[in-house]
């Protein structure tokens, strides 16, 4: 025995695969860094959320089951304590518009107790605006004048060989989409004047006329009456109706809540505060009842850069314009292009909020900067959305926050989900190459949907189409029989245990099955905590 | 707009609360210390199971609630993939000895079909061998002689106030108990004598005899009888069934069941393999058909160090005595009192398996080494047990294990759950001062014992009497009402909510709230992971 009584000191083991703990993709570095929270254990999440105007298609799935994967990851997995906030866009030009057309088409419906000539008349003239508005620059080429009757149009068909010449299809994405209703509204203006020759008037025939030209007499509408539409409510009411329809479909693929939802419409007030902030700040100037973002006042001043996200879109001014707002053309109140609204005055037929310098309503990024900033404070550890809310959303968010609190940094990691790419194509409302999630879901399981997106990384693009759909069906099928399985051997090994010696000593062929099953877990382990390698 | 595209260096984010990652309490080294398992999020953890001869009291419960919750936060709350690997202890000296006592008093009361003066004889000599047994040393001092009469008892009796005498109860923490089944034998002695004289002699009276008398009945028809017991089936099934029990009292306090149970039946080869790698390497020596550690061979030795959980024991060989079983009075066999029984010859009346060196059994301590290596491999993270197996139980373990592998740390980190405690003595099987689980169930719920438990630390001693479990209630009892407000909130705001606007946004007071939450669960992982702090 050794004559002291003291022990050995203690040696600190050392881990064999050292847990290097988790990290992230973020677009900031592009490249995967260490996951660390500003306070312990607890993680701050914004979310963007749907604009609520149209059907959530699979193109939105893809983000949102993106991020519930990883939130599941983080939540129950490595025990995170989250906490994810989303927003509802209930204001927006978007909605405003299709809520207002909805509203005066409805309303024209009702109004059409006959067919009559007045009828047909409004629907000729709505076909060849739109024609000519859809088409501009290839109808001159191509009949050498603006369509003015029915026989321009037959014209014009005839040269763009009924849509499907391929320059035509070429010169726009959007030229099969508009082509198709131009033919769908002549089509139904065709029928109805025969109608009306063979003396039938009712309103039947009339409704069938307003029906077959609905996506050319809408925006005729719009532009004739607009300005009437006073009634606040159809803005809500149709904003109340697809944000329901969404939470329907989340809850349909199984994507986890948000804990806290914030909508636009309930934050104006806190939105006009953040941007008197700026304006105070000096980095944002009224015009004409608007207010504009001064990214040349911000950019490079106070250690301040925008565009951090996505420096090659710095200056791109398409991709800026469309972040604007398809009722925003307001002449030359922007000092300079890149820059941004952060308040619209609203033009009669829109729906307005007080602010100190117009009745108008928020821009579309500056919501997020503030209700986010409201529900979790000055920083922010994690910021998720579409690979497509880069630049500007997120890049114009960013500058926005870091000119109200002078900061440098407002969010710490941005996690952008990848696109879903359909055909070669990104799948978009304005598109309208979308497979609604409820298409996708009378198709397939949302454990089948799920399974193609876990399939590929959260960031990459990921190809939805059938034979992708096919190879998840599979693995899906696999995993599935598999656990059937398990449990049937379970069941078995349960009775015939019942039948005999209850004891029983583990032997060698299940410790090393055990210990295949220890090695497996330990590399899913080290794949999540690799940026969530699913 | 500054003039370059490249973006500033995005900045790791520092914590305001850094984390520290787990911390536990190590009996290595008294103090807490970062928790580091060998295989990234992998963590083996074995634990001391009951040795099973009788009902759980609430004194294991302490142990193995507390092994519970610190399992529960480790699997649920930081998300570890643990193995949890406890023993069952079926061969053991108690076992051996409860079992073949139960055998034999059966036997003796299914053939005392009438009473006789020979049954009499036998209960009076059982009677004068248990006291002259228990109370030696004091019975000359006080009646001058050995107790071989009903007179001798009686002045016994007698002179140490019919055992009230506080310098007979401060002799030995078993005066008490051993007192009580001497003078119930006595009285059921004097009621058969009296019973046999007026001629009643039937089965009934006898049965009461042997029942009256089966504290001292036991052992002696032990020490007459035992070589006679070949049957081994009356050791398996009395550990079967208190296994059985014991894990219905587990159940019933909701403690998780172990992901594999190893009993020491079931691995007898796999100790036997393991005692002959010990004296291969020198460290053990056979003796007369036994097996024993040769604790100077291995202390200071090669890195080697003997006691190192409880330097302050090494050498306390009364400690050391108790965990060779009372079967285990073998005469000059061990080169040291400080060595210790790897495997035991068996004697007749004793179960035996097959070994090189005898038909015996293996020692209490080498089976958790044996069996812990078999299923876990040659080093753990984690081992559990009350404090009380500290010495010689896990030191034993310890310095067998490292001389079977040649390691110097079998274990990183020993969690010892602190002793429960009841008017100042320990609760044991022993002391017969014990509340068996189920009788505490009966009194209280699951969830009061568990809170009472929650409400020390871990590794802290805790008294378990009606104030402190009091306490427990009135905390159980605030905790349930809390959550019941809180149930009967969600249901009034949820009714109140469909009464009204559905859209509302989050107001300041509840920010504050869930800031205070945030803030309390912050605090709460910071306990936990500061050694399971609860």
């Amino acid at each position: 025995m050794s004559s002291s009584n003291s022990s050995p000191p203690w040696e600190q083991p050392e881990s064999a695969h050292p847990q290097t703990g988790l990290t992230v993709f973020n677009t900031f570095t592009k490249s995967k860094v260490p996951f660390v929270p500003r306070k312990g254990n607890r993680v701050s999440w914004y979310g963007c959320g749907p604009t609520v105007y149209d059907a959530a298609h699979i193109g939105h799935a893809r983000n949102y089951v993106a991020s519930d994967i990883i939130r599941r990851i983080m939540e129950d997995y490595l025990g995170y304590d989250l906490n994810v906030v989303m927003n509802i866009t209930d204001i927006d030009d978007k909605i405003i518009l299709r809520a207002r057309q909805n509203h005066l088409l409805g309303q024209y419906r009702a109004q059409a107790t006959a067919l009559t000539e007045q009828t047909i008349e409004d629907a000729s003239s709505a076909l060849y605006e739109f024609a000519n508005a859809s088409f501009k620059g290839l109808i001159e080429g191509r009949i050498g004048r603006a369509i003015g009757s029915d026989d321009d149009w037959k014209a014009f068909a005839l040269a763009v060989d009924d849509g499907n010449d391929s320059e035509f299809v070429a010169s726009d994405p959007k030229a099969s989409m508009n082509y198709t209703a131009a033919r769908n509204a002549f089509q139904a203006l065709v029928v109805a004047r025969q109608t009306l020759v063979a003396g039938k008037m009712s309103r039947a025939e009339a409704v069938a006329l307003v029906d077959g030209c609905e996506d050319v007499l809408a925006p005729w509408l719009d532009r004739k009456h607009r300005a009437d539409v006073t009634d606040q409510r159809i803005f809500r009411d149709l904003a109340a109706y697809w944000e329901n329809d969404f939470f329907e479909d989340m809850d349909a693929l199984n994507v986890r809540r948000p804990h806290l939802l914030t909508r636009v419409s309930e934050f104006v007030p806190d939105i006009v505060r953040f941007v008197q902030r700026i304006i105070d700040n000096g980095y944002a100037y009224e015009a004409n009842g608007s207010v504009y973002f001064d990214v040349a006042a911000f950019d490079g001043k106070n250690g301040h850069f925008y565009a951090k996200l996505e420096p090659s879109s710095k200056g791109n001014v398409a991709l800026l314009a469309d972040g604007e707002g398809s009722l925003s053309k307001r002449g030359n109140e922007k000092r300079s292009e890149s820059d941004f609204a952060l308040w619209k005055r609203s033009k009669p037929g829109e729906p307005t909020w007080p602010s100190p310098w117009s009745a108008g309503r928020p821009g579309w990024h500056i919501e997020c900067s503030a209700m986010a900033s409201e529900v979790l404070g000055e920083q922010i550890d994690i910021h998720t959305g579409g690979i497509d809310l880069a630049f500007p959303h997120h890049t114009n968010e960013l500058a926005q926050s870091e000119a109200c609190f002078g900061c440098q940094q407002w969010v710490n990691y941005f996690l952008h989900a990848g696109h879903l790419n359909v055909k070669g194509q990104k799948m978009s409302k304005s598109l309208k190459n979308f497979v609604t999630i409820k298409e996708a879901l009378a198709k397939y399981t949302a454990r089948q949907i799920r399974t193609l997106f876990l399939l590929s990384q959260w960031n990459a693009t990921l190809y939805f189409d059938p034979k992708s759909m096919e190879e998840a069906i599979a693995v899906e099928r696999s995993l599935s029989n598999f656990f059937t399985n398990v449990t049937a051997l379970l069941r078995d090994s349960r009775l015939h245990q019942q039948g005999s010696d209850a004891q029983r000593r583990i032997l060698a062929p299940e410790l090393e099955l055990l210990e295949a099953l220890e090695d497996t877990k330990e590399l899913v382990h080290r794949a999540l905590l690799d940026s969530f390698d699913t």
